[in-house]
């Protein structure tokens, strides 16, 4: 039997597809003493494995059920095989990002903040907040209070298995999309990320969806939104610290740019932090990857890594083979 | 020459598109001498006309920039072919109606109200306003914070050209799709109107895009909100009238179902109108069809009917046809 360690917290009747030949063993937060399993499935969330990283023994390999398992090889050390869970957040992150890019085209916080005043009237509030981001000083009659999604230029950052589904969502927008990843390839067209700079004064949109990685931090900085366009929407569906916090509030306090940000640098974002109340800007706090479906889905994904891991098969989503 | 009036508000340059052989005579809101033209283009705000059709002599033909043209036959009377601008709305409208779906989706005016309150930690009451809005009591873990909309079943009541245009902004999010239209039909399948009552209970989210007439007024009514699914996403892009708003009110604030609205009735709200504090609401006012690209839309199709009608070729929007 292959002895497989799984968070308390996850629902047993999720582990129902795991093959036969299993014995799990259920591990509570504060687990007290030593295990012995061969398997690991830690809880979700990285400062709740705290208390139990240190009693494990004989792990060989561990099946995260997030994408980000950065905490992971520092708890379990060079000799364990470490795969993640690719593709159980490709859905709701790209949802939550073709959401966040219309709710900001069509000046949704604006629009709810006129709801929460009950004011009708203060529509009009939107076409002076249009003319003023996007820098579009045309007289329009009627005037405008929402922009379209339709026709505009996306530049897409990182073009993984999430940013592919982004571009399906974007079909029907008929967008210019400009993919780019870390390194360029053909068909489709993928630029290199040295060409970032060059590209971003193409687009008005710029999602940014990259690993997060010392070569990605601040890839948005003073420079890249200074090239931006008058009123691009930047959108961070990835990490925090690939873009510069500090450069970010002052392009926003300036009513340079607008953003609509899943992370933050520092996360959570503390009470009082600038951030909180630039303008233009929607945050949600973290929450892109969240679905009903979540667990059911990175629980599928274990279920066939362990079934491979059994049979002697390749594992798929490898992020640390073991030494 | 063809004498053509149009509204003063409008851009003098989006009408260089219009064929050769046109007289153009600008009307000021406030005119006050008789004036004589063939072809009337009204301000697209019908009460920015009330001084201006008085004073119209000779008009055979009036060619509206907007879809509703209720407040026109009263003014210009039988013997008038009255055409409106099928198409110029589409876009825009049906972009409305996908990111109204989302935002509710992605619980988008509970994180704007955590935004303002700049307290990350609130966003647990995501998944308590999830778990309360569907009536899902499973234990999720990681708890839901979003929803999905790829999977859910769609009902869309009315499928002229904008509720195309919805169908083909769905598509990438493998939904459900039931049609329903005043007359049914094959290929694509769409239900009759009566139907309604039984098709309600299907879906998780159902989007008005029909026109208001008698026939459609209440259409959505207590009974209707009765046979709807706990926490059923009602979505009014179409106009106020179709639904009962003291019904809906009920149903809102009995948290039976949740709404996003670009029309009421009445129109504007007033202030302290109970529908602007009930919970699960988005409400825009009114500002769905707008767009920076719909001016010069309708004035295309405007410059397309007059090339028409000197040629002595059908129109191609009649709502009118003059008797």
């Amino acid at each position: 039997m292959l002895r497989v360690g799984y968070s308390a917290n996850i629902s047993a009747e999720l582990l129902s597809e795991f093959p036969p030949g299993i014995e799990l063993l259920r591990l509570p937060r504060d687990l007290d003493h030593d295990v012995e399993i061969e398997v690991w499935i830690p809880d979700p969330y990285p400062t709740k494995n705290t208390q139990i990283f240190p009693h494990l023994r004989g792990v060989k390999l561990v099946l995260s059920l997030m994408a980000g398992t950065e905490w992971i090889p520092a708890a379990v050390g060079p000799h364990v095989t470490i795969c993640n869970a690719r593709g159980a957040h490709n859905i709701s992150t790209a949802e939550w990002t073709l959401s966040a890019i219309l709710a900001m085209l069509k000046h949704f916080p604006l629009f709810l903040d006129v709801q929460r005043s009950g004011e009708w009237k203060r529509r009009f509030e939107a076409s002076a907040e249009y003319a003023q981001i996007t820098g579009d000083s045309r007289v329009h009659y009627p005037p405008v209070m929402l922009e379209e999604l339709t026709g505009k230029t996306v530049l897409l950052v990182g073009y993984g298995s999430i940013g592919k589904e982004i571009e399906r969502m974007l079909q029907p927008f008929h967008v210019e999309l400009i993919r780019i990843a870390r390194t360029a390839r053909e068909d489709p067209k993928v630029h290199s990320v040295a060409e970032l700079d060059a590209l971003l004064s193409k687009a008005q949109v710029i999602v940014l969806i990259l690993p997060s990685s010392a070569e990605t931090r601040w890839l948005i900085d003073a420079r890249q939104f200074s090239v931006m366009q008058q009123g691009a929407l930047l959108v961070n569906a990835a990490r925090g610290p690939i873009v510069n916090t500090h450069a970010l509030v002052e392009a926003l306090q300036s009513r340079r740019i607008r953003a609509a940000l899943d992370v933050t640098d520092p996360e959570p974002l503390p009470v009082g932090h600038p951030l909180w109340t630039c303008p233009n800007l929607l945050i949600t706090p973290h929450v892109g990857g969240s679905s009903p479906e979540f667990a059911r889905r990175s629980l599928k994904i274990a279920a066939d890594e362990l079934r491979r891991y059994m049979a002697g098969e390749p594992l798929r989503n490898v992020v640390q083979a073991a030494v």
